[in-house]
């Protein structure tokens, strides 16, 4: 009986670009164009710099493109300067049902893997999609349950599925990818200690997941070996992690027929998914309330957020970070209602200081719901009492971005644009668009991204 | 109040040779010289080399002596070769306690960062100090814990000791070493899935965790943020790995009084430290028992070393891999039976397909005892029941190599000078054996540090 390992090597090394239905390529090319905004916008409002600037000072093999860097670098090494990028703003896409930022690791990891190996852009594509399919089959096993325990599962699914996307465009043999999804089950890692004091320290997640990809599937490749029972195993990943056997047929008898890469939700706000639906919830009732005459704020969600997003309240109505601010539902939801939107502009340094933001902030107040939808989905809602007496209610059970309720495909090109254009001149937007979203009849990636290295910064942030 | 990680930030920067007393310095010394003796022995056997290869692909600023590599790497990437090398053989040493190989990360990074920094002999062994202390402190805040849930402390409480031992050595001040330490946890990996199967997957544990070392304290230098509740947070390593509370003030509060370095356990045999009670305990009763005569031999061990040596009985037994072998005390056993002794060549391919060891391996039964010394140390016992009924008693409840049962300094170095050996001339063994014990008052390290760099391989495995 082949392990869950061998079984996703046997199918990953075996996918072919003609057997990925159209609506699926489609939706990875746009999530792999959202994900590189997303990076083109933290490069340009400087932040999560960090692991560029170290890597480069490493220097080494000239093989891949860095998002605003005017040289090339390894593999691994363009791969964590790029995936700290992309999670930077915290502006990129989620699997719900894994609750995994699948892109972030996936798409950075695919695109250097690509340019290492001289691959083309259906194969960059192909790639996309399969470490998409397997971050979210490892994560969806147990839904929630790295959560629970205080561990990040973008980071720990994420390698296996970045590890996957190097192994299918580097050529590595099935035994030798098994054994490098066994090696990426000892380099996954992350927890949420950041959460404590708000630190921005979330961005290096998916950096260190891709650097390790690209390691697990070298190492595999000279003979490395890691143990093929590393999923399911009676010391396996979900056995550490989470202390439970968890049964993976569900997540393996349907590869190559159900496609979750579709069901990616993309974010239309640069915050915690966990806040989307209540902040949808209160974008809804815009045109009905003036601040002035608002009592109190009443915000629910799903009791899995609260530790995230809700608590400890005192820091969540004032944040101490631009990057806490982004975790706060009190601080974003009065941020909607004082400016009628929500953007990167607003988790800065200076917006977070806005005393008539954090005075609305102070009144917000949460109650845990239970959502039929969640998990698989980030629902929410909000309650505003007016000095008046009358309650707006509103309520999101799926909210904005995820498969229920879906952005349009010109929905992601206006935030891509908008992202893209703090980074890029607009011919240059224009044009990695219409390269990215044709990427398939490209044979030259190199040239293909070159306008990522001369990405300008200077965004104040 | 000051957080875990911002005091051991405190104590570790502000540490000076000077402090340190003398018989530490001694320990320190020696350790450092047993863990390049360990991986100067994998390198000759052309063992655990797959990290080197890897990082020597992607080449990159010449910083750091790589063994075995005739040029020089960035440090990170030099920690990872070495330190894949140094625990190769599972011969290098283990604090008893925290149940770490607590050298296996910290000198492999301690070496390169001094190099990296062009620091002196004075630096290295104050820097190797203060990372074992701090690996060993935050493993023996929650003795036999990460074991119990199958994670390595190995890495997971090596990758602070690292992160410290580099932010020492190249000036970190004491917000960003906070910083950097937080960075740590979001870094920290390693599970026992190796175990299923007797892959060599673990020499990769304190390789990823000295190439974390590295970039968790450079990205704290750069500003890249890390939790200062890394450890005893609500969030921290000790909630999410462990999933409980862990008051780490017993092992704070002595910080610069009580040294732990010198109670490190040498490894007299290169096999897993669980094995080396029962295995000395056998080796004590060699006189007196001829192989033939043996009709049963049974093994006793504490009950935390049955997951990893005794079980499943069938393969460990008759063990599928080299590096399986390792962690067999049946086989372990049966060859220090046969051969009188147990080395290096114990545990080839060749050595484990031995019909004589294995048909002995195949006599060998386990039970559980309660060792009063066990956790601290590694206890265990055998009897021996001959065919004419008389019975071999003989225990240790202090393992050959730990505090209580020393190995002296003349033993140390003689395990030394058969490893180092395998790949260095004699004259070199001996100017580098002599560079080591003095490194104190050497300037260069890089020059003194060059034999590793041309050390020779080409020993059979």
């Amino acid at each position: 009986m082949a392990t869950a390992a061998e079984r996703l090597a046997a199918w990953g090394l075996g996918l072919r670009y003609e057997e990925i239905p159209q609506q699926v390529v489609e939706a990875a090319k746009l999530h792999f164009l959202d994900t590189i905004g997303c990076g083109l916008a933290a490069h340009a409002m400087g932040i999560a710099t960090e692991g560029r600037i170290m890597v480069a000072e490493q220097a080494g093999t000239p093989d891949a493109t860095v998002i605003g860097l005017d040289r090339a670098l390894p593999g691994a090494s363009a791969g964590f300067a790029n995936a700290m990028l992309c999670h930077g703003l915290d502006f990129d896409d989620t699997h719900p049902a894994s609750v995994a930022h699948v892109s972030a690791v996936v798409s950075p990891v695919a695109l250097a893997a690509a340019e290492v190996a001289g691959k083309a852009g259906r194969d960059l594509v192909t790639a996309v999609v399969l470490g998409n399919e397997t971050v979210i089959r490892v994560g969806m096993a147990a839904p929630s349950k790295f959560h629970a325990r205080g561990f990040h599962p973008t980071s720990i699914c994420g390698i296996f599925g970045g590890t996957m996307a190097t192994g299918y465009l580097s050529g590595t043999d099935q035994q030798a990818m098994t054994s490098a999804l066994g090696i990426a089950g000892s380099f996954a890692s992350g927890i949420f200690a950041y959460l404590d004091v708000g630190t921005a320290t979330k961005p290096m997640h998916p950096a260190w997941a891709a650097q390790g990809s690209f390691y697990a599937n070298r190492l595999g490749q000279l003979g490395a070996e890691g143990p093929p029972t590393v999923l399911e195993g009676r010391f396996g990943i979900y056995h550490a992690f989470l202390g439970e056997y968890i049964d993976m047929e569900p997540q393996l008898a349907d590869l190559g027929s159900r496609w979750e890469t579709p069901r990616i939700a993309y974010k239309p706000y640069p915050a915690c998914h966990y806040i989307h639906g209540s902040l949808g919830a209160t974008r809804s009732l815009l045109g009905q309330v003036d601040v002035a005459d608002i009592e109190d704020i009443l915000v629910t969600l799903p009791e899995a957020g609260v530790a995230l997003v809700t608590e400890p309240e005192v820091e969540k109505r004032a944040p101490r970070t631009d990057y806490e601010a982004k975790f706060s539902l009190q601080y974003s939801t009065a941020a909607m209602l004082v400016h009628g939107h929500v953007g990167v502009q607003t988790y800065t340094a200076a917006a977070i200081a806005d005393p008539q933001v954090l005075a609305v902030a102070a009144k917000v107040r949460y109650e845990i719901k239970d959502y039929s939808t969640y998990p698989g989905s980030f629902p929410g809602g909000v309650v505003i009492t007016l000095k008046n007496g009358r309650k707006l209610l509103a309520e999101l059970d799926y909210q904005k971005g995820g498969p229920e309720n879906p952005l349009s495909a010109d929905e992601v090109l206006e935030k891509w644009r908008g992202n893209a254009s703090l980074a890029l001149t607009d011919a240059e937007v224009t044009r990695l668009e219409q390269t990215i979203l044709a990427i398939e009849e490209h044979a030259d990636l190199r040239a293909a991204f070159a306008p990522l290295a001369t990405a300008r910064a200077g965004v104040a942030a």
